[in-house]
């Protein structure tokens, strides 16, 4: 493994959540797949389609997104939207973040291990 | 999968590289693996002593944390430290959480996927 590898893992590993984080967050308005997958991007948060489509239907299975079909179009597309139930798992995330943020200051702040 | 389990899993996938970025902050000053563990608990980091020392090795195997044995005591223990490569993924890695937020701030800002 190559220090470019390692720092890759890692930063692969602190952003995994955060796609999930994004992802409830930005479909609170309701979106289609790759409609996310523009607006993630244009935040920085660069999700390749293969991770995202897949975490969408993950999210839906855990009732954390909802969906339907718009059939209005010559090809029928998926619009998904956070649940009742994924705002509230949500804010339970953001909590946390903020909470891991709090904690890791704290830290940086100076307590020898 | 309840909800509980859907929650659990989501927080533990947020925090898997937070406890990356933790360590390698509060092993600046050097310390046991045991140690670790108490001064992360005390900053909210809840890990569990089976998770912990497997990363401790990762991280030493990966180059960004060195080690030596202390053999004054009864007991030889190893005291890790985070090496200078350690300190640049750290810092990478604090100004990839940084970015997270800052993205995050400008997704709840409201910004329709």
């Amino acid at each position: 493994m190559t220090s470019d590898d390692v720092l890759r893992t890692h930063l692969q590993e602190l952003r995994r959540g955060t796609v999930v984080v994004a992802s409830l967050t930005a479909l609170k308005s309701p979106g289609y797949g790759y409609g996310l997958l523009q607006t993630l991007a244009r935040h920085g948060f660069n999700v390749d389609a293969n991770t995202l489509y897949p975490l969408l239907r993950r999210l839906e299975d855990q009732g954390l997104l909802t969906s339907e079909w718009n059939t209005e179009e010559s090809r029928p597309r998926k619009i998904y939207r956070t649940s009742p139930a994924g705002e509230k798992v949500l804010a339970l995330l953001l909590d946390d973040l903020d909470a891991v943020g709090a904690s890791l200051a704290s830290l940086t702040e100076g307590d020898p291990a």
